[in-house]
């Protein structure tokens, strides 16, 4: 009948209006049960047990037998580490199986059969669970005794499969390739050309005593080839050409020819490269999440048109305000959104909204929310205004600064003084004593501060917020201490009481000291630009920190799995603690190399850790350098326009950073998309 | 009378244009006498004297008492360097001193006496030849015994006041400078504030075996900040965690944050702040350079049309066919742009020539050369045709770079299976015969290629030059060989005969063959692109480098003079080596780092080192960065449009890079400009 139509109708222009407002493809089926369906796999409960799910079976890894999560890493003397019992972990890798298996069967439905072949993601997704599971089987029928064990470097894949922006940036990162792999090649033959150079350069003398030095870089081929890559890394830069060097000045020249060349040129050149291919990317990437809420905003508009209650006679399509208000009271939003569409609505005071309208109703939605500080208790006592004014002033804050600066200061002088007593000469009076004093002063600053400002006032500014929380929490400690060993005193160093001993305590009230000197950052103009970049760029890198999860998770596995049999514990420990650490702890670079120039370990591992230098140092640091550039530069270009608005504070997003070269799509485009919809069929 | 005046015109307007041609200011005094002093200033002679003074004097450091200039740098064999007796290099010193005096007179004569207070470099170039002048007075005074040398600090100024593009980028730097004080700023508090968290977390606690690591990195406050700065070079990376590593997991949260913000956040803003000014640098220089051309060629014309001759009746201003024609056959420029202005003047019948018809005509000089190569020979036997279009084909040269190929991986094989045997037990013979097999094929192939295509269209082609060369040179040595060794035969392996052992022979022609199969590269599309880019960036990076050498001059010379007593040479000689190696090689970024890391040298040692890092590694290394990306993304862009031009090989230079880009300056810029000239009075 038409009162379900137009149900159906209603339900499908508020999906459409939160697919909008979430920047999503609204090619998914429409019919009332799916967009039941819909709204409830998008729903904030689903999404958040599938991202459990997916954080529960990456951390397995931690408790899953190879894992050396202990305390300390050193093999000599860390305990055996906790192993659970065959078919603990696997019983919750099974309950994850499960969820996923809900998670794809639902968004293979909710695409339609016809988009499911076209999507590459989903049969890989359903792939791997197919892997996944058949090795589980494997894993049980062995009572988890087999060593191989495939579904761990899998996992990674349910966290790159779920992130939509990891999956945009991934394609961006492969379009690049193909150029990085020419640099690559052009390295290998630098590399290779050199090696050759080397080896007939540096060939073994008749004089034992003249090349002795020789023969640990440039023995043999492998060798050669090794001495040479980490010289590209610049990890051993000096000690490959030191014993050339002393022999003869020239041989130098071929060092340096291989560095200029190779890391100069070469390895910039990848940068180059990287950053030529990346620099539209940003701007691209908001240029179609743009289209995606136009889009979607427009569907729904198209969709409230067909309601019965529509004049027909009317040439232009139009829809009521009626039903549109109806829409916006059930679709999910931000509640200051709904309302000024709601004002807005209520203020045009007609009673059809053409498409243009319609649109302009939810550009509301693209504006950025301007944070209004609430204001100031106005005080009825003159002397009350009098202390308001002193103390809400910017020089107070700039005197909580100095006396910050102060403080920092006295415990640098307080540091530099103990460093070289032991440990039983200390005596803890002075420092006690000077924070004690300090720590009231940012007691007093606080109140007076919340007195000057209300404390509503006071807590809406985020330094006020840090601030304060600092405080309180150097308060409670500074209070503990107190009731633990007394008021401090000349010779204030009793024994170990209570959790902390007295110095510990001290020690952890300075580090917050120092850790709140953080707040005259704001009042440093550059620095302020400085930090809001960085805090942007990390936005804006989850995507890329998100694929590198999934690499390094990948490597850390690969690597627990080559390693596990090729390192004892009672051997080299050194080793084992380095390679433990790298291929478990992310971000940290350069260990590799460290790897490469201390030992010279098996061909494989060799092999695994050139890989992983190329993979995240190079290329990642290089997409990373990239992205710095191309989001300072457009920060920087806005720096003048933005200095006007200071007062007001912005709540920045990457969307309203390029809003202004963003261009709208035409109307035509946007039909054009509508009338190509899989299961969304318009009349006209 | 007016015949000298049309002589003093004439010659104007030809030290117009050669002006023009060199991109000079016409800034300059324009009475006959100073035209010819001009002349004569700018002839190449005396240019080349100047340069070769400058060498002169930098040179001098390399024979002056603590150089190091011998064949090792080991303390422990060296021979003592040659001393050179007291007054040679003064007396050197004082012929380059008389050089630049002459040199800064004729300047400041040439450019007039109000011009000169306005221009910081001159006089700074004075005060630099007083300053350097007394102090070889005080230096004859002490018979060359004196410690200190002011003179040897400055020397560079003179290499650097000498090019105007230095000091053109000099100045860009400059500008750059206050936001890269700014990061550096950053910086610094982001490592003290690091430091004082180290120190407080990595106290020294009762437990002398826990903490007794910890006393090498951070015992107190120099030690603690030098460990961390060297951590930021990455240089001691793992090292200096690993032992709380191994304590306890979590303290390399410490290490990672500061390596993340540190490392890839600070550092790569700074290259982002460095190429954001970068960007708009070379066309901004390319652009200037152009104003100068036109402005010289407008001043050329304003001065040939008030030659005598010209009817006063003609309304607007205008120049004689006759007068420029006598203009160009004086000018010196080169002879193709000459020829092609001769013809297209010849071309237009006119008698008179306009504004826009005189600078028009002189756009020849910015048209890039068209290289065309001469024609092959023609043959009239139907043979000679066959083999001419076999062997002209471009199959043959990939064949040859088969071959080449062949070549390099039989070295490759022989120098594998080489690489552990004695050299009592090598034997020459398998090498000797594959490489006397190789030579006589590469011959064969350049005379078959002459035979083909002439010898003249064979020199033509650089690779041909490059191939034809290295393909000559190898043929000798091998006729050498084979003259002091004979023919190549099993146990080939005589003793040491004439200048080299055969040993030493076969690995020079060895790396010949190397050298040679980069003949390849012009065979790939990407590599020829990447080789191209890096050309134009060495040409682009000439002022770059000066700076270079300029800073690293000062830096070598003040290195010497603070470590010549520090060091002792039969105390700890790997210091030594590192440091003189450091000091004299340039382009060696890390050493420091090395320095830094292994041995704590003195506190000014370590002030000096870090300074040097800042300046050669992070802001060079920038900086060169920033050019690179801008030179890249230029000719990346530009890529496509080159290849439909491919078969024509343009000699590019920077300008012609620019050319769509470019801005052509306004009549009314120009005659602006040219009114303000100091010493050239229009009548207008």
């Amino acid at each position: 009948g038409a009162g379900a139509d137009n149900d159906l109708y209603i339900n499908q222009a508020i999906v459409f209006i939160e697919d909008a407002i979430q920047y999503r493809s609204i090619n998914h089926r429409v019919d009332s049960k799916s967009l039941w369906l819909y709204r409830w796999y998008y729903s904030r409960t689903c999404q958040w047990i599938l991202s459990l799910t997916i954080t529960v079976i990456l951390a397995l890894a931690f408790i899953e037998e190879p894992s050396s999560l202990t305390i300390t890493s050193d093999v000599r003397y860390r305990l055996p580490a906790w192993n659970p019992p065959c078919g603990l972990t696997e019983s919750v890798e099974l309950l994850c199986f499960l969820v996923f298996m809900a998670d794809v069967s639902v968004k293979s439905y909710l695409i339609g059969w016809k988009e499911f072949w076209k999507n590459k993601w989903l049969m890989a997704y359903i792939l791997t669970l197919i892997v996944s599971f058949a090795d589980w089987i494997v894993s049980l029928s062995f009572f988890c005794k087999e060593s191989v064990r495939i579904r761990r470097i899998l996992r990674p894949f349910f966290l790159l499969q779920n992130s939509s922006m990891m999956k945009k940036t991934l394609k961006s990162i492969n379009s690049t390739l193909p150029e990085m792999a020419s640099v690559l090649l052009l390295l290998a033959v630098h590399l290779s050309l050199f090696t050759m150079f080397a080896m007939l350069l540096f060939a073994r003398t008749k004089d034992n005593q003249q090349d002795k030095e020789w023969v640990v870089y440039f023995r043999n081929l492998p060798d050669s080839l090794t001495s040479l890559l980490v010289l590209l890394t610049t990890a051993n830069n000096p000690d490959v050409m030191i014993p050339a060097y002393s022999k003869n000045r020239a041989y130098s020249i071929f060092f340096i020819l291989f560095t200029v060349l190779g890391n100069l040129f070469l390895m910039n050149l990848l940068t180059a490269i990287i950053y030529n291919q990346f620099r539209g990317y940003l701007l691209k990437s908001v240029q179609s999440s743009l289209f995606r809420r136009r889009l979607g905003i427009r569907a729904a508009f198209e969709v409230l048109s067909s309601l019965k209650e529509t004049p027909a006679s009317a040439q232009q399509s139009c829809v009521g305000v009626g039903a549109l208000l109806q829409v916006l009271q059930k679709a999910e939003m931000d509640s200051r959104c709904k309302q000024a569409i709601m004002r807005s609505l209520k203020m045009c005071s007609c009673d059809q909204l053409s498409a243009a309208q319609f649109q302009k109703l939810f550009e509301e939605l693209d504006k950025d929310a301007i944070k209004q500080h609430p204001p100031s208790p106005e005080y009825q006592s003159h002397f009350m205004q009098k202390v308001q004014f002193a103390f809400g002033h910017p020089y107070f804050g700039y005197l909580g600064n100095v006396v910050a600066l102060a403080n920092i200061i006295s415990i640098c002088v307080v540091l530099v003084m103990d460093a070289d007593k032991q440990p039983s000469e200390r005596d803890d009076f002075f420092l006690g004593a000077i924070n004690c004093f300090f720590i009231l002063y940012y007691l007093l600053e606080m109140l007076l501060k919340i007195l000057a400002m209300g404390l509503k006032r006071y807590l809406s500014y985020p330094s006020n917020r840090f601030d304060g929380l600092l405080t309180v929490i150097l308060l409670i400690l500074e209070i503990a201490t107190f009731a633990v060993y007394g008021f401090p005193h000349p010779g204030w160093r009793p024994e170990f009481m209570g959790l902390l001993s007295l110095w510990d305590m001290v020690r952890l009230v300075n580090m917050l000291i120092v850790f709140r000197f953080l707040r005259i950052i704001p009042n440093m103009k550059f620095m302020a630009l400085v930090v809001t970049t960085l805090l942007d760029l990390v936005k804006n890198l989850r995507a890329f920190a998100g694929i590198l999860v999934v690499v390094f998770y990948a490597f850390a596995i690969t690597g627990i799995m080559l390693f596990k049999g090729a390192v004892v514990p009672l051997g080299n420990t050194r080793k084992k603690n380095v390679i433990s650490w790298c291929s478990v702890q992310a971000g940290l670079i350069y260990c590799l190399l460290y790897v490469l120039s201390v030992h010279l370990i098996c061909r494989w591992a060799k092999i695994y850790f050139v890989a992983w230098w190329l993979i995240s140092s190079v290329i990642w640091v290089n997409l990373f350098i990239a992205l710095l550039l191309e989001n300072f530069i457009h920060k920087w270009d806005r720096r003048c326009q933005r200095e006007s608005l200071s007062d007001i504070e912005y709540q920045r997003t990457v969307e309203l950073m390029f809003r202004d070269v963003l261009e709208e799509p035409t109307e035509e485009e946007l039909m054009e998309k509508l009338h190509q919809h899989p299961h969304l069929h318009l009349c006209r």
